[in-house]
């Protein structure tokens, strides 16, 4: 039955982690800054857990508040008014993918051994996938190479852009194991720690978002050798575990968009209602009242299609087609929702005394990272004619409930 | 809890309307063309009362399949792939908002006089509300007058576009009964028999739309006298009668966007199949590809969002704001998708050899009726500050179910 | 030396072209209507002769007025307001391009049999080239033959939307002679007298634009024997002498919209100027002002890089790629500042009250006819390649005046 | 007569400044960074005085290269492709706009005093106009105060985001001296050296873009006092020559822009041409291709305009308009372009290890400084108005030569 209401546990959380947020995450953001360290964050996950609020997407076994998609979708979305919040609450990417993988396809040992100090926020992870000579896009071309050497693997190729790798106290890493194979089962997943010799972070790539524990960085496997029970899931498994991470993944990502882009709004609205200029409060003329319009259009939109995906995965359905349409309309409202914002500030959206200037520096990347909008347009296009083929219309590929 | 499942009933009756439309209605489009004349839809109309979906959105009582408003949602998304459809169930602009507005405010005499052979398909009706001289989305400059005279009243002053209105038995009349109230509580609603002496139909405007029954029609109103029984609810009350029809009317266009949006992004894809150029199938040009991708978001956002703001309006939920995001949204969504179908098809698509040569010029209209954009944009800004002044954040006005 | 003067000769031409226009042309406009029929045309034809303005692309040995590009640009804009005003000055495609040909290609018995006549008003013509089956966009996909036949030749295909073709007195077709040659050396351009046995015109095929003599028409050529000196320019030159056609043809067009989006644009801003909402002129709404500015911007920029590509094509220098980002942005310029226009004027701009109504069914052609908007941003792109290839930027290839 | 040649002799002016900014300052850009100090810039400077490219926009009295408008925007584009370009020529804001009001205004003392070490690049001044409180948009609101005393003035007031200010040598101030006078006439400019008693620089607004020598500071003057000598102009004129100053320096920024939009499209096509995903070169997929397609497009609309509003105010011709358009449509061209280039860089393009990730940030605040972008298009449409009133037509306003 069509039904948006949330039910009252699901409100009491989510009412929470906003407060959390709002008394605890926000004014401590004027002393953390750029960039943030773990150590910053220390204190602010004691709150959370205190709280009650930490791992809201890991089972109690872990620790956690055991939520479904639609739950975490709204717990995320409290924290991406902040990107400290997911950090706190330790809901963030890299990690919480991770955190997915190895519940889903770990060994017992390996969730031994790296998911509960991962879900007891002792160590930090990375996930080692993109490379910068090929096209992250097109993962058939992947370089890097594990070949077996007696029980184990040994890894060489260069990794690039790899979130939170610096302090990271261990990766997954995904490398060809099979050249020969049909493209989707050519590469392999390995769980490297990172004092394994021949894993190197040779630097931290500069970039215009806020920097996060970890960085984005250009890294080396150079004669990594790994035993046989570095694998994660079975050899050849490595893209079907990628996607399935990029599933949960991106719509963590889209949900703290969507937190991000109210905070905008709100912004926006306030100093809309506040300012005069020209004899009226700027919300009083019509070309700035229409950008309000259009941002909360864009934030409503988005937010159904969050929520409509998330249920979709949590009942098990098919979802790849409306994860592919969140990703590109979402990333591309925070962009919308955020410019405007920062224009209605005028010069002041462009200092840093809002936090809407680094909101408009991190909101760039989000076209980019989990596949750049191109690519998840091309797959949606795809999956039209698919359904164009099969069922005389495309409806089944456009969100339609059929 | 959050739930997109369509209950099985629902779903039944649907996929009949989609059979009935798919085996009936598209087969009869080329024999009747444009204009579409009340002898036309004969036939199928009593193709449709066989088939049990007369009058989906009315209660049992009046013949109809008693739908909430997301059943009716659901239906009007199925008829939306041709104007003949909804006219062909009875529940097509007009004539479904002036039922609606029987329905609510209307006396017992009203309602057996006028609403039932509305609802019988006997008669049509149009709802006399805009003029020319004063802007349509300004309602407090109406200048149509009804004085009180003896009993009754006596209405002057001239209407404009004012649909289905060749031909109706009745019309549903706004005038200002009282100039010196308040803006919203000037003006009062009267059904007029269209054979009342003093209600002239001066011309039917051309426009660039296909013609449906009733046309677009300018009509003078001079010294016509209605009986004090002919005031629907209390004088005073016209705005707000007119506006509790809008919610429904704007859901009911809406809904029936979607089903040609729909219906566009189905031709564009096929076309974009099965059509070569330059060594490859069109949808295999990128270009091609994300003009289909971005059609594919804009349907599935348009109906979230209207099933949501119907969802709201069937329990009873403030959903002003939501109706008013719809309209914007839904209504530049369909002129987006059908305008790169055309495109897609290029000189065929310009030609009357498809339906999107009519469908681009029926989409134009979206923007205006019932509500310019910019009017929406306007009430939907006013919205948010209304809220960032109460609550501190535009949450509530952004369709976020708090 | 940079100059934006225009003579004092060309200025009074123009001058008297705006006041032609608006003198005998607007005012002939109510009673012509649509379709627009050759006798339509005769009394405006009589005033321009009379008036010195008849044939203004042509040498005076033509009875023309010996105009240059850039002088053509400023007499086509002045035009452009009426889709009466080209044909009554005899400058109107495809006639304009037929005449182009002949001068350029044709033998002195072509032009004298055929050129003269057209330049007289005596007869008319068409293009064959487009056929439905294969994309227009791929010219090397053309299906239509000639097979050398003793001296002459037959030709054996079908043309599509071929505009002017009713009532046409020859055709200039376009068929495949040497299909084993280099794609753009296959085809040739044949002079065809529609009275030749095996032309014939199928139907003449509706669309949503304004009817002009001759309509957009369905072509069979069945056996059709054309002699020797049917041919114009040598055999396999018919590419090159379409890609000529069209430079004239495409700045033609854009110069005529550029008169038609002014005219919307005037339109537009006189309404803003003159109605009342929401207790101001609508001018005074600052989203009504922002799409005028945004009007103006966009006619502005136009207006000019029509008189850059014209200048260019004066000057006999390379113009290719200034022409394709004339196509494109000014076609779509056209289609915006239409767009605004109409909705401005709410639903009487949808009505046919106002000339915007058809201009906005006209201006829709725009974006297809003479090249696709895709076709021509994929040739811009690759001329970008090429001058990254050749100078390491893409300058040349920008309109920089190197 | 309409012409777009460059005169021999310019365009020789122009190879040198591109010779220069290729064989100098790009590669000295790696070395400097950000922030830019004046001492990054001695060595650069050295070579453009050498080579002849000191001061293109001053006359020779000023060791000038004397060159017109349309020159000075030639050789503006040239250096737009870094911010240290216009640096090393002396010829970037603020002291650009400061030369020209000394030059235009300046008493014989006050040019010889100021204008002379500027335009020898001995010191930097700074032009205190913006005010936090009021908007920047609305100059009739401003705050800042100058009385009479004795025989001088005596300045109160606070100024917000004055670029080059810290370092500054002397600034001009803009106050209100009358502030019962119509609103244009309120205003007086005063050349303030930075030394005197009462101006504090309060700190330097930290901002998203690069900075640049004396950063965007805040400002407080508090009893300041300056002889009777500091005024520049009467008293009265602050605006007019503040709207003086913005003609140029309008212009400046746009043709910078256009060189920044250059090389950011260069970028962009060498990485089209040399990347590879699925199968072919990124300029291959027809998605990649429109987006270079389309930023062709806006940068040669976009150096069109800004030469013939150069050319108009070079002629001494009404330039207002022109100004106005092409400070919104250069700035948003700009943004559209700069964004695409980083978005088919991926990744990379996110980071700084491409100059895009700077120029993406900088871009964002052509938006905003001289102007905001809503208020040009308030402005471009009051004129609209009144050229419609007026004439009965937009064109005069809409850039058409007449």
């Amino acid at each position: 039955m069509i039904d948006f209401t949330i039910p009252a546990a699901l409100r009491e959380i989510r009412d929470r982690v906003r407060a959390f947020v709002r008394d605890h995450v926000l004014p401590a953001e004027p002393g953390i800054g750029d960039p943030v360290t773990d150590r910053d964050l220390v204190p602010l996950r004691e709150v959370a857990r205190a709280a009650g609020l930490w791992n809201p997407h890991l089972p109690a076994a872990y620790g956690g508040l055991g939520l479904e998609p639609t739950g975490v979708a709204l717990v995320q979305e409290a924290c991406g008014v902040s990107a400290l919040a997911s950090l706190a609450l330790n809901c963030m990417a890299p990690d919480e993918g991770t955190m997915h993988v190895l519940l889903d396809h770990g060994t017992d040992e390996q969730r031994e051994r790296y998911l509960r100090p991962l879900a007891d926020g002792a160590i930090r992870s990375c996930f080692a996938m993109t490379e910068k000579e090929v096209s992250g896009s097109d993962p058939t071309l992947l370089r890097a190479m594990a070949r077996r050497d007696g029980d184990g693997w040994v890894l060489d190729g260069e990794k690039w852009f790899i979130s939170g790798a610096d302090g990271a106290a261990f990766a997954l890493v995904m490398t060809v194991t099979d050249p020969g194979a049909e493209p989707h089962r050519r590469a392999s997943l390995f769980l490297v720690p990172t004092d394994t010799p021949g894993w190197t972070v040779i630097r931290d790539i500069p970039t215009m978002g806020t920097h996060l524990p970890g960085g984005h960085c250009e890294i080396r496997l150079e004669g990594c050798r790994v035993p046989a029970d570095a694998l994660v899931g079975a050899a050849g498994d490595g893209f079907a575990i990628a996607q399935g991470r990029l599933g949960h993944g991106r719509l963590g990502h889209a949900m703290r968009w969507i937190g991000l882009a109210q905070r905008a709004l709100d912004l926006a609205t306030a100093r809309a209602r506040d300012r005069e200029a020209f004899g009226r409060a700027l919300a009083g003329h019509q070309g700035v009242a229409f950008g309000l319009a259009d941002s909360a259009i864009q934030l409503h939109a988005a937010r159904l299609m969050v929520l409509h995906a998330a249920w979709k995965l949590e009942r098990g359905l098919e979802h790849r087609q409306e994860v592919a349409m969140v990703k590109v309309f979402v990333a591309e409202a925070l962009g919308d929702i955020v410019d405007r914002a920062l224009q209605v500030h005028g010069a002041l959206g462009y200092s840093a005394d809002t936090p809407l200037e680094a909101a408009y520096r991190d909101a760039r990347a989000a076209r980019i990272y989990d596949g750049p909008s191109e690519v998840h347009r091309m797959a949606i296009a795809r999956a039209l004619v698919k359904a164009s083929e099969r069922d005389g219309s495309t409806r089944a590929a456009t969100g339609s409930v059929e």
